[in-house]
């Protein structure tokens, strides 16, 4: 018996590989700060709780393939008061922002197809991009260079024949990058003008920092039948467990193949579109304060950033991730050690090694991804373990 | 742009596809009987919702990818009650069972490989099979022979050097048929020789009728390395809208690579699992009386059908759904007749036109699949509807 070619091309997410690493490191008795994913410690809204505990039928039966009602409605109410026009029809629900993903690949590759996107990227689009056959594009960008990307022979010189989409992910994981309106119609215009989707992953969307607004790219109506939005609730209410995203998209013959495999997966879960229901007809007051918590934590995470010597980083825009270059020889070695064989005071920290969110070989040996998602006092803490941590690190090593 | 090969060869759910006209019959006020897809009408055990009624973390995180121990310490109890003896490394929760076969295709299946499976077989492998690339090569069975497929020559005479595994749905959906014992072996037989995958859906495992009695393929020491075994808590325990499945498999290999897509897609809905674990931790005198009810829906649906002139079908040993040959040209514009021109005393039925079902073209056109699941009053109603609508059809095209 031999395994597909193609699963074994996929790999183990550096996202949540260390998982059991930690979770051992806690039974010794030591506390781990969760930098490694992004779940933030927000509240759930007790919306989410309160409609999950009121439904009241005996039968859990499958919802629809589309959505359930409730829900679709509340996400057209959602997208109006952000000035999308989105209707039920142009809307699919989905096993969170994964699945929706996980779908359109499938929807628009096959063997040797090709998606462009920035890197370093959110590593799970590779395994999702693979299993439908295709591959990622990478273009290269840096803190250096404010992890720019939006740049016309960037992106058009690695535009081939087997180009099928331009994924992007604004503001971004991991890097925090949020893209400005003129970068945004730059991308419109190549997609257009080469024919291409553009998949637009706008999880993060209310995540924006310093002041800075941020257009949806399903504003752009010269390019609505390119334009594929995938929306979830995971970190926009803090609802990771509940498994709800959603695709949307003014292209009827996409969302009408989007909607086989729908059919085949059969449905959603029911409660939790019912939970997911409540989540987006919350007032829209309800980010103010998220949004504030949010941008000081990444002031608080910045500074405690600041005091590591020889790191390299570039502050983040919006969502909740910074991308660091740290001063070691290999990030997944120094995490097994701050896992296994360091602490401070009983406590120690966990992030994503990032070289799995590059493409480019060789490249990202050093970085590792953190999420802001702990509360500040946290995050210092957890910074100031992988600080340490380093000069331990080197130590040992005789640097 | 262009839509990828595969999902212009995928077809919607013939399952699924005609609710939107059932609910146009029903906003007509019509009272649609819905045979046509395996949604119980039996209650959900209120275990389940008390488990997740009491679910009281204020933050809905991310489960593991690999599932809540809660769930899999239930999952290990119940098999082993059924005398198998899964560990938890031997399990991974999923989105329902449709996403465990979805990622067991992806793990085994590169373009152009071959599944051998029973026709008529459950519509939405097709689309879980061309997903990864792979196709269905159909061992055509019918109601006169039994449904039987397990006979060394149709199954050996169908394997190529592309063959990569067996996919056996028993107790049967569409045709209820319940494989024997020795049926069993041979099938285990045939992989071992010939080194193939066996992919054992056993969604129905507790529904056999007439006394009779099922091993689990999971029993099978020589083909442990083999087997996986799907299973789902949708039809076990009337729970189809919580979406939670699972994958079985001693095979090391294969769950280790399987993990890669779980991590990928992060996690299984955190509640839902809570709820299930209450579920498979239910003592199994629970399965008693839903037997019986089905045994006597079964029953009331066979005499029901038996009134029909001129329809052929197995009597099913298992599971809920029965397959149909009727009488009459073309069961999509039948199905739609009633839907949309017919009614009993203002009551119409549904049902699954079953030509979906095979992979054999031109075969199964008059062909239906109903699901007995809802009570007996409703079921003989249903099918009575059927019986008087076949004669007005072949009435109206003055036959």
């Amino acid at each position: 018996m031999k395994l597909s070619q193609k699963i074994q091309e996929m790999e183990l997410s550096p996202i949540r590989k260390f998982v059991p690493y930690a979770d051992a490191a806690r039974k010794q008795g030591k506390k781990v700060y969760g930098l490694n994913i992004g779940q933030p410690d927000i509240k759930t809204p007790t919306v989410f709780f309160d409609a999950v505990k009121n439904f009241n039928q005996e039968v859990l039966a499958y919802a629809n393939s589309h959505g359930i009602p409730e829900l679709l409605d509340a996400l057209v109410g959602y997208y109006k008061r952000i000035g999308l026009d989105y209707t039920t029809d142009d809307l699919l629900i989905t096993n969170g922002g994964s699945e929706a993903l996980s779908m359109i690949m499938t929807a628009i590759l096959d063997e040797g197809d090709e998606v462009i996107m920035a890197e370093p990227f959110y590593t799970n689009y590779k395994t999702f991009i693979k299993a439908a056959g295709g591959d990622i594009v990478a273009i290269p960008t840096t803190a250096e260079d404010g992890y720019q990307y939006a740049v016309r022979e960037k992106i058009e010189g690695v535009i081939t024949p087997k180009t099928k989409a331009i994924a992007i992910i604004s503001p971004g994981n991991p890097t925090g990058k949020v893209l400005t309106e003129e970068e945004m119609a730059l991308i419109v215009d190549i997609v257009v003008k080469n024919d291409l989707y553009l998949i637009c992953d706008e999880v993060y969307r209310e995540f924006t920092y310093d002041g800075r607004e941020l257009r949806s790219f399903g504003s752009f109506k010269e390019a609505e039948q390119n334009v594929i939005i995938v929306d979830s609730v995971s970190k926009r209410f803090s609802a990771c467990g509940a498994r709800i995203g959603s695709i949307a998209s003014k292209n009827r013959e996409l969302m009408q193949n989007l909607m086989k495999i729908c059919q085949a997966r059969l449905c959603c879960p029911t409660l939790d579109q019912v939970g997911a229901a409540a989540l987006y007809n919350l007032d829209p007051s309800y980010f103010n304060d998220i949004k504030k918590e949010y941008e000081y934590r990444r002031d608080v995470s910045v500074q405690a950033l600041n005091e590591i010597e020889g790191i390299k980083y570039g502050v983040p825009e919006g969502a909740f991730y910074i991308t660091c270059q740290l001063p070691v020889d290999d990030a997944e070695k120094f995490l097994m050690f701050l896992l296994q064989e360091f602490d401070v005071d009983g406590e120690t920290t966990m992030f994503a090694p990032a070289a799995g969110f590059y493409g480019t070989p060789g490249v990202g040996k050093s970085d590792i991804r953190i999420a802001y998602v702990l509360k500040a006092e946290d995050m210092k803490k957890g910074i100031n373990i992988i600080k340490e941590g380093i000069k331990a690190y080197n130590a040992k090593q005789g640097k």
